[in-house]
């Protein structure tokens, strides 16, 4: 037997155990693998990887140590006496190599690649494998196993109402923030909106940065439940809320590998919305040469897979195709969308019309869900909340329900991007200006990022500002500066040509 | 600045960066992400993974702790002032998403995949994402290209010797250890012969293994050339050798993940053999239905992309098809092949006569290199020098050259699988007795392994022992016992049917 110590390190997803190299009651091979083991003590076994220590001040040969996500799973005091064996690889990954092998998988081997995730028995690697793998290709059968799989152990239900709304984007957009401008109209409604939010994956901020710039939303399960009901619209990160858990450590890994793939996308999407109790979902699929999704046939193939999975899993899905050609509002990066959308909700002569006109758009969608609302009304009931000043009290209510975020900093390390002919802004890049608001700190920070002072049709003259970058730390305005002279993402068209 | 500090903690390849969350001199994200870092202060920046942690115990706020492997790269003393920053990732990452999208790379892009490997500036999960996604289809150019990177910066050249010559298998078929027998006829004869091997990946022993039994195989460079000059031959674990660095840690990623994939495992074999210097070279590509390679098409296909490559980078091949139908020699795992291949070498009447006969086989190919020796006439000479003692002698040689290996152990945990029926063994499944032997601990263990007692072909009786299993501990032995019965891996025809 082992004494139980806590390290306290924070590593990326993985239970890590710590032993002595000389340790007393495990044999430490001295190949070079991560092997995997198992530690006995608590009510369950906990999985984890051995990491090989020749310190004992970090870990004595008579002790093992478990970094923080393994302390806390273990659920045992420190000094507690545990052991050690080594664990025979999960059953599923059998399934992976399968997956590698161009098969195609029933949903029993979904069920068993995603508990093993979510019970820690996968390492980053397997992770990142069984992802890799899967999105050479899904048929839809397998992206509704997926789906299911992932919705997890637990679900929200919401007792009392017919309906609970929402709405998601596959993104690809910059800018495009109408989810916390949607939720205060249609919370102002009536119809409760439980928006399920993350953290930015490979943009420059997910509407959880952005709204966590004007309010908390690491919101618990009680919080999120009480918030919902006294004010009709909650806004809070999934991350923090008990449901679709292994979806939380396969994003991760998506994120550091940069894997965006767009069934993996609508497999996590509708799993989290499954689990947060939703039942009527508005989905946006914006299409433009540099958005996520590139073609119309492209987006119609996602709507009607999201359709499909859908109407199997009984979640009511208005899926709709939308306009990426460009950014949408001017602000890029929490802060200066957080700006952009309060503009929106006090009705300012300087919002931005396309941000305001797109979340009005979705908004009357959504509203349609209620069966006491007439046909086509929707936007123009979204259009009077609006400009009547009750999505503002709406959303007023929220934020202070949630608890209102300290007053934001904007990034002061800033430089004007200036066109170097004059004439008419022909095309913004979307991917172009992600990347170097994502390089600026964007994602990492809420003050970093760009503010759009040009949009597509806007003319320009020489030497005037397309946009500004703010970034919060010299490296990353460095990172910025360093690739934007390359290529800023906007192309000018003078009639004589394009720049 | 930060003070240096190490942390004695050997993780699984990647470089690890601790630091206090309050770090005096990094402002730590509060998003989860595995965040990639540079450290100044040395020759030249190391790169890194950042751990966080929240114990002054472990790294102080003023510190920056590095783990064994990024401690010895920074080749700075504890205290030394260094700074961190930010990394931006490297740039041949979007390589590896566009080998993902199903991409054909160049050349350079391999240069940059596998130079940056080398730099520790791939986390684990870059580095699977890339086998993953280039396991699913690589052209014959890119094939050549991964190969040659590969190969690295340093490679040995030897004076005096025109030719240098080394056997490698392609695996897959258990106990099949000719390398170490052909080693020491071919030495025997007077032709250097540059054995570089490695430990097991996913066999129950790799040649470094087995050989590793009977004398010391981590060799390093000086007596790596030193030994092969004084004695004709040398066997060393490739890993003590500084050659192919990049392929040292894709192994590790594969071993982890379990993907063994024929063009990487050709690249890596061709790879670490020019790196070596070695000049002509005996490839041996086992077929069998439970082999690695299942076809004569397939390995036809192999030998061609060898012999292709191999052109391109000037490497004599001799690519030879053999039979992989079941296990070759008796024993499977180290201390057990060691003992066969002794056998064989004392010309004992109980030596395993299908190893034996590989052995000369192979050995008679490599002697045929020599533009001295008549053409046919390679096997007869290997022959000889086995039965008349000469590669005995050569063999001690090695081994004392190297360093004799500790009397070694074998198993003691030990159980015989007994025929069921009566009747001849019809066949041998290598895949399952690979799987078998690897869960009773070998390739970890030297003296795990399977002791085969019968063989195809041979009379069985019901109740009769078909093989031995031995096992080092307790836990490995219950996992082979827990499979063994559901399949033996052996079939035995009754003549009313097989079993």
């Amino acid at each position: 037997m082992l004494s139980l110590k806590h390290l306290a390190i924070n590593s990326f997803n993985e239970n890590l155990a710590y032993v002595h190299k000389d340790c007393v009651d495990y044999k430490v091979d001295d190949i070079k693998t991560l092997t995997r083991v198992e530690i006995h003590g608590g009510v369950r076994p906990v999985y984890a990887f051995l990491q090989v220590v020749d310190d004992a001040k970090v870990v004595k040969p008579d002790e093992l140590a478990l970094n923080t996500e393994a302390f806390r799973q273990i659920n045992l005091p420190e000094s507690a006496k545990v052991s050690l064996t080594l664990s025979p690889p999960a059953p599923s990954l059998t399934s992976i190599k399968k997956k590698i092998a161009g098969n195609i998988l029933s949903a029993a081997e979904y069920g068993g690649i995603v508990s093993d995730i979510a019970a820690k028995r996968y390492s980053n690697m397997d992770i990142a494998s069984f992802l890799v793998a899967s999105s050479s290709f899904m048929t839809t059968s397998e992206v509704l196993a997926f789906t299911e799989a992932l919705i997890g152990d637990n679900t929200f239900r919401w007792e009392n109402e017919d309906i609970v709304v929402d709405h998601h984007c596959f993104g690809g957009v910059p800018g495009n923030k109408t989810d916390i401008i949607m939720t205060a109209i249609v919370a102002a409604y009536g119809l409760p909106m439980a928006k399920t939010c993350s953290r930015s994956l490979s943009s420059c901020a997910g509407v959880a940065d952005t709204m966590g710039v004007l309010a908390n939303v690491d919101l618990d399960e009680k919080q999120f439940r009480s918030l919902l009901k006294e004010n009709r619209g909650v806004i809070g990160c999934y991350q923090s809320l008990p449901i679709a858990e292994a979806n939380k450590i396969i994003s991760d890994v998506e994120r550091h590998i940069g894997l965006t793939q767009q069934q993996h996308l609508a497999a996590s999407i509708l799993a989290i919305k499954l689990a947060a109790g939703v039942t009527h979902l508005v989905v946006d699929i914006p299409v433009g040469p540099t958005s996520r999704v590139k073609s119309t046939n492209e987006a119609m193939r996602l709507r009607k897979l999201v359709e499909y999975v859908g109407d199997m899993l009984s979640i009511e899905i208005d899926a709709v195709i939308t306009d990426g050609s460009e950014p949408i509002g001017n602000g890029i990066g929490a802060v200066l969308e957080a700006r952009d959308i309060m503009k929106i909700l006090r009705n300012k002569d300087d919002a931005p019309q396309d941000l305001l006109e797109k979340s009005l758009f979705l908004a009357g969608r959504i509203l349609e869900f209620d069966p006491k609302l007439r046909g086509g009304q929707g936007y123009h009931v979204a259009k009077e909340i609006l400009t009547s000043g009750r999505a503002l009290e709406a959303m007023n209510k929220i934020i202070y329900g949630q608890g209102k975020a300290p007053q934001p900093q904007l990034g002061n390390l800033t430089r004007d991007i200036v066109s170097s002919v004059s004439g008419e802004v022909e095309s913004i890049d979307n991917a172009r200006i992600n990347r170097i608001g994502v390089l600026a700190g964007a994602g990492r920070y809420s003050g970093a990022g760009l503010d759009l002072l040009k949009k597509v049709g806007d003319r320009v003259e020489q030497g005037e500002a397309l946009y500004r970058i703010h970034a919060v730390n010299s490296t990353d305005f460095a990172f910025a500066n360093s690739v934007v002279d390359g290529n800023t993402g906007y192309e000018i068209s003078t009639g004589k040509g394009r720049y």
